[in-house]
């Protein structure tokens, strides 16, 4: 079976190397969070990940969610693990100290979501659901609603959802058709039926709050004319416990490739007489109020590809050194090794390593850039590191989530013909990844923010920072003289550097007269900026490691990431060149067919 | 539901105008291939494929095959399915007439193949398998085998079966320990455990033949100590009609993430006694006569890369046409539109369109390879086949399969949210394309292949002639002029062939000195090699279908491929630059760490 421990040695050098875990700790509400505070929580993040959740996410894949006439079972186990992850108080690691929350900041919360993610990613999307509806209500709720649902959603007792998607109204939440209607009380009879709802209903706890998106009578066509409610699967009683059964009810659960553990329900709202709701914020600003929390979900799932692509590393790695076949290259009639010494077995681990530690490393620097953005007490800084986080989110969701499904399936290679077997378990990492570049904004609809609202809506002046400031790691490379590993990344990331270059003035001078042709090279300038971001940071992590060495450490782990981070250069970064050359020459191919030519 | 009909207008193009079907035609044997009679099998098989295969391929996915102490029960459907095609004649189709073959040339049945693959590939492992069994019986069997069993398996009354792995030996055939008891009749008693034995037990005819690799008592160690042995599930009665049944029994079949109709097999050999077996050929030599079939299990294999590919972009451009969803970018407000009026659809269709073409371009030119160096009167023109089929089938097998994982990935990706969710349909063509790069001989295996005895050990002879005759292509392409399309081709070829060459010489300057650090780079190198030579055929494509038009065809067909052979070279061919580094630059960061250091 396959075993989970928290890559906390990574985690750390991340977040204090790469990330500035010190200047975090010295934004305001940020006092408490010393080195030490840390380590202590990502030691028991790590046991109640290892110990409690990854021992059941294979059960949960076997066993899924059951549907039984509108009732969902979760998977054995699942109900009391949930109970334990919210008594330890996970659920409120991040949320306001307001309504019962730890206020930790996000670059440690980011760590420890990690691990949840790595150890059950069908379990996580409980809690990460829960922490949007959160959110939305904190930011845009009554004092009523805060005060009636929060205290509960952030002790995990309740859980929530969100409600977007409709059958025609994947993608385009403009054709959202559920309706609203108000009611003399205030409230609001909710009539429709949404799809693809993780957690819709389950047995894990009393309650469950939905966030739904819906049209009021009057409202304009279109985004402009959705509005966001609160409607709660049970009622609530005058002293706030649930009461009276709501009419909102589980109508079928779906049979997907992966993270079967997670219920994805369709959930009919009013066949009884309406669902009962209550309004979040204003009317028709629903859809703006999604945005808002966009970010935060968009990021989360983002995590769900580094945290998967560290499982399946794990797993493979754990094989490799296990599973005994052939002798040594080049040695014939040799003693039999362990596969680990092919040179193959040898370039997969290596791509499966690398990428997994550019996407954790730029992960958390967006994290730490986010607890900036929202706390640092100079305005500038809030917003630069603001633009920061805008630009590289839908690179953290795309970018990790694309390289999770590549890194899964090369642990299923590395695992032979054994990876094809159930049994196993390296094919549910593959499973269970795929739904990632999917879901919360396909990975088209995250490279077009970015390509837009992104770069070419503000003249790309935050990617142009950017891209100066990686020149100036180069510079840093330069530094190291003859050094044979830092001359290979100081040459693959000046390329690829160049490369992205190219590519966002091509965006720039394309978006505004031919946004078609801008878009077709939309995801590959997306793949392109997080490769070179991750080489970026690949280097910083090498020019950290190198000075740490220079000091007198003798920690493996500095070595380590040298090679690492120079494997990155030789193999991952070249890639580059090509997707830049897509982006620059590939919109007049791509779109000059006809559909009936097709 | 997903419907398949075969690609008949590109698979006549590719047969005709790039792999020289008419020339096909002219060897000895082949005399009766005309168009005609190609175009008709094309059509009775397309009518089988579509019409009986293609509709079981989805129960064949959620029903799979049942184990029922020691029967395998097939999914509904199957048993009929398969006698309806062995009655048609379809096993028959490449075999020898001598035993009641057709005696087809291999480029035609490579097409009739693709299309079984295509609509059910797990149907279609049970017709590969009997085929692999046929060669080896054909090859090496006694008379007495030729006519107990070739008849038979022909016309597809019994099936056959490899049993090459054992749990400690998958790529590893070294380590085959099943054993082989000489009796004083002149038969052999079988003791042993195989795995991993496709359709090794069924319920579909009356008799399976198992050829299997077993040891003498006296057998050297290693490869050199492995024999192989018929043994049939049934013994045959004087009459030759199956008997008493034969010591082999299916213990178990695997759980898998995909081909869940195929049954994977454990069979237990002798525990009662010892399984009844006759020796193939000499002694020792079982597996000399495995690598003789081995190219065409390959090939069969890469075939499945590309009917996978092309089924799942069938899947997809199907549902990209017919889903409805957004408006035209750039048109706020305006109408709604199929999603293959996005940007990024279109990208992600014309990627799996122009890959798909490329590879059934590149395994049909070796099919037809294949039937020169078997059947020209010149010894020296078949030597010259042979050394191109002998260094492609591992490009076939391993690149096609590759590509078929990210083609049919992409698939699911077209369908959005609904890609995820099986009843669709798109997520059990990457389910079932994961095993295509593993069995057979991973893609590392084919890649070491090629880099080793195809290209080291014959000092780049063959492969330097192919990039010889890839450079014609580019001169070619220089006389087209200024048109923007061809300019383009010509541009990312030019640059492709450099790429491939530089690896090449890496290659050669490196494989004898440093084996580890070649084989770093293999299976980049393949890829590499793969990516080239399919944009090598797609050009040749585009500057026939230019003669064409120019010669007054109005046909869309040709127009079509000079679009699909740009985008090739404007998104596939850009990546042969980075492998190519991977491959020169890739050695020192992929070995350095010990293995203590992951």
């Amino acid at each position: 079976m396959s075993q989970y421990t928290a890559p906390i040695r990574d985690m750390q050098f991340v977040m204090r190397e790469l990330a500035g875990l010190d200047e975090v700790a010295k934004l305001p509400g940020c006092e408490e969070v010393s080195a030490d505070l840390v380590d202590a929580i990502l030691d028991e993040a790590n046991k109640f990940a290892s110990g409690v959740l990854a021992p059941l996410n294979r059960i949960g894949d076997q066993e899924g969610a059951k549907w039984d006439n509108g009732d969902v079972r979760t998977a054995p186990g699942w109900k009391d693990a949930y109970k334990q992850f919210a008594e330890a108080g996970w659920t409120a690691l991040a949320c306001e100290p307001e309504f019962g929350g730890q206020g930790l900041p996000k670059l440690v919360a980011t760590a420890v979501m990690e691990m949840w993610k790595s150890a059950n990613m069908a379990f996580s999307l409980c809690p990460m659901l829960t922490s949007g509806a959160i959110e939305a209500v904190t930011l845009r709720g009554t004092d009523e609603q805060k005060a009636a649902y929060l205290p509960k959603m952030v002790s995990g007792e309740w859980t929530g959802t969100m409600n977007l998607t409709e059958p025609q109204a994947g993608s385009d939440l403009a054709a959202v058709r559920t309706r609203a209607e108000p009611q003399p009380d205030g409230t609001y009879r909710i009539f429709g039926q949404k799809i693809f709802i993780t957690y819709g209903e389950h047995d894990m706890t009393d309650n469950i709050v939905h966030l739904v998106l819906a049209r009021l009578p009057d409202a304009p066509e279109g985004v402009k004319g959705i509005s966001l409610f609160v409607v709660p699967k049970f009622l609530l009683n005058a002293d706030g416990t649930p009461g009276a059964r709501n009419d909102v009810h589980c109508v079928s659960i779906e049979h997907k490739l992966g993270i079967h553990a997670s219920p994805t329900c369709v959930l009919a709202f009013g066949d009884h007489g309406g669902a009962i709701g209550t309004l979040v914020g204003e009317e028709n600003r629903g859809l703006e109020y999604m945005f808002i929390m966009m970010n935060e979900a968009r990021f989360a799932v983002g995590m769900e590809g580094v945290a998967l692509s560290e499982r399946a590393y794990q797993h493979a790695l754990a094989y490799a050194k296990d599973r005994v076949q052939g002798t040594e290259m080049g040695v014939r009639g040799g003693p039999k090794v362990s596969i680990i010494h092919h040179p193959d077995v040898r370039r997969m681990l290596m791509s499966m390593k690398s990428q997994t530690e550019a996407m954790r490393a730029l992960a958390y620097v967006v994290a730490a850039a986010n607890d900036a953005a929202h706390r640092d007490p100079d305005a500038a800084v809030r917003a630069e590191n603001q633009a920061f986080v805008d630009l590289m989110i839908p690179v953290v969701k795309g970018w990790s989530t694309e390289n999770s499904i590549d890194v899964a399936s090369t642990g299923v290679q590395v695992h032979g013909g054994m990876g094809f077997i159930e049994e196993t378990g390296a094919a549910q990492h593959l499973r269970d990844s795929r739904i990632t570049t999917i879901y919360e904004g396909t990975t088209a609809i995250q490279a077009n923010d970015l390509i837009g609202r992104k770069t070419a809506r503000e003249g790309g002046v935050t990617i142009k920072a950017l891209i100066a400031e990686m020149r100036g790691v180069v510079a840093q490379l330069g530094e190291h003289g003859g050094d044979e590993a830092f001359v290979a990344i100081r040459k693959s990331l000046e390329s690829g550097i160049a490369s992205l270059e190219a590519a966002v003035e091509y965006v720039l001078a394309t978006y505004g007269k031919d946004i078609k042709a801008a878009s077709v090279g939309s995801v590959p300038f997306l793949k392109l900026l997080g490769i070179v971001a991750g080489g970026w940071l690949m280097a910083r992590a090498a020019l950290v490691s190198s000075m740490r060495i220079a000091e007198g450490s003798s920690d493996e782990f500095y070595k380590t990431k040298i090679v690492t981070a120079r494997f990155y250069a030789d193999h991952i970064l070249p890639q580059a060149q090509a997707l830049s050359y897509s982006v620059v020459n590939g919109a007049a191919g791509a779109l000059a067919l006809d559909e009936a030519q097709f």
